[in-house]
């Protein structure tokens, strides 16, 4: 490899929140913190454990406030919240929340099909749920949805995501979150935003949040670290993604995106056995096979590892 | 982007081959030949069309001789099939295959449980089918299995990649294969190998053939690409894979390497919505879901281009 990679990276997994919140079977509060609790074993520092949004418009979000209650406040983990509204952010406070993400649409139709705003009107949202959150002492994530492309058929300019992300930030975001919701990015637009954003941002780290819709979600990752960015949303077994897609890809799994770091050599203090444990268990509980390659083979890793010659992984056997 | 890609790339579509032989629903080979016809309609010059293999072990492939038959001389289009021993290579000249792959496998191990042979023994048949194969005319590639590794505990290092090249070179191998049977590449071993093989190779074409059965199968395209490997081995919807791993993803996909391609401004001359229709038609065939991304929404892509408004792709409505 000629290129320079970081020797570390951060993680922070959102499947508890970005995975499970548009499947139909409610998962259990109490395996909900199960499964967060054993996300922290594996290693975690960061997880978005679930989202103070309508409860009758994900229902599988309607338990913020008991989950958030029954999570153990742990020295070093930050066990963070989606916000779309001061609703939402007043919510998370009353609920004991630490961590939020404040997060608004660039894409005008985009916003204006799905939260009801205008794309100028969500920027304003946006702002005071920063300056909200801030002023209850929280620390704020700013996630700007759509920067690659919105689905519709209107550009999403990198000086409209600049412009967003300056007025988060002047609001007071300590982070900013660039979210490829409908999984558009590819390697050149990755570098283009990043190399526009990046300078804005200044000091302010930016993470990544992407989608594998389109099959480029690792590869926009390798890009995304040849540029700079350390830090990435995954999600275990790769769940999430649109329910109006059949079977689309979801957030780039948690577990395929370690075997890329870790074969490149980044640290992430993350146990991935572990991590894939709990992909497998949730794939169970949900009764469907999730997108994530490398959680469907671990389980057979004794197989791959076998020194008694009977594995039958690689027959080629066929003449 | 930083990086310097090459400006056209070639795909072989091996689909009808790689993509079928473990599915357990024999496709009609009038089927084939439809499907077949229609790639080289999308653009395709080189197709793998069938193996003449063992009818009984690959019971998808017993029709060899039937599909070859049936499949018009088209001028500048290769029709090519796999072979592993020479009554393969002897059935496909009397079948009228001018295109062959004499393939063969590097991990010792693996090719004792897979082929009955050591890793020695199969690099003498190999050279004995290309060997052969010249003395008929055919054009012919080697193709040299588990390169990145045999999934089985053992080492498959450089030198005895670089050795069984040559001597299937020397063979007159006209073009050399180099397949991650298992999905274990990763980019540094990409560019390791590579940077060690090429040299070797001299003015022999090199083609990847890559499999996703570890996430990475893009990566290793990019990270190809900018080796300067400009030749890949694709199968339409991702089919393919290993009929042991329930689910395990199979060759990279045809339709979400273009999208890549495409990104980078690499030209291949491919239409990825008729390959696409292919792939989708396919999948309905079998059935099933595979792991190929883009040809699961270019049939709804006119929702993702509406401009009425009513596009529902994207809901983040959930406050």
């Amino acid at each position: 490899m000629k290129k320079t990679f970081p020797g570390s990276a951060i993680l922070t997994e959102v499947g508890p929140r970005d995975g499970f919140q548009f499947e139909k079977k409610i998962v259990p509060t109490s395996l909900k913190q199960e499964i967060i609790l054993r996300l922290v074993d594996a290693g975690f520092r960061n997880i978005q454990v679930t989202a103070f949004v309508h409860p009758h418009k994900v229902p599988q979000m309607a338990d913020a406030e008991a989950l958030t209650a029954i999570l153990p406040r742990i020295s070093g983990v930050a066990f963070s919240a989606l916000t779309l509204n001061l609703t939402g952010v007043k919510r998370a406070r009353a609920a004991g929340i630490t961590h939020v993400e404040a997060s608004i649409s660039a894409g005008n139709r985009h916003s204006l099909n799905n939260a009801g705003m205008n794309a100028n009107a969500a920027l304003n949202m946006g702002a005071q749920m920063v300056s909200l959150a801030k002023q209850y002492g929280m620390a704020v994530r700013a996630g700007i949805q759509c920067v690659f492309g919105s689905g519709y058929e209107e550009p999403v300019p990198v000086e409209t995501i600049i412009r967003t992300a300056q007025s988060l930030l002047d609001a007071g975001a300590d982070m900013l979150c660039l979210a490829d919701t409908t999984g558009m990015a590819t390697p050149v637009s990755i570098c283009r935003m990043l190399d526009a954003v990046m300078p804005a941002a200044g000091n302010i780290p930016i993470v990544l949040h992407l989608h594998d819709t389109r099959g480029l979600g690792l590869v926009n990752v390798m890009t995304a670290l040849s540029c700079g960015i350390t830090h990435f949303d995954t999600s275990m077994a790769g769940m999430g993604g649109c329910p109006f897609i059949p079977d689309a890809a979801g957030n780039i799994a948690t577990e395929d995106t370690l075997h890329l770091l870790n074969s490149l050599g980044i640290d992430t203090g993350l146990n991935t056995a572990q991590i894939a444990a709990c992909a497998r268990d949730m794939a169970a509980f949900f009764g469907r096979t999730f997108p994530g390659k490398i959680y469907r083979l671990t389980a057979d890793s004794h197989h791959e590892h076998s020194t008694d010659g009977s594995s039958k992984m690689l027959p080629t056997d066929m003449a």
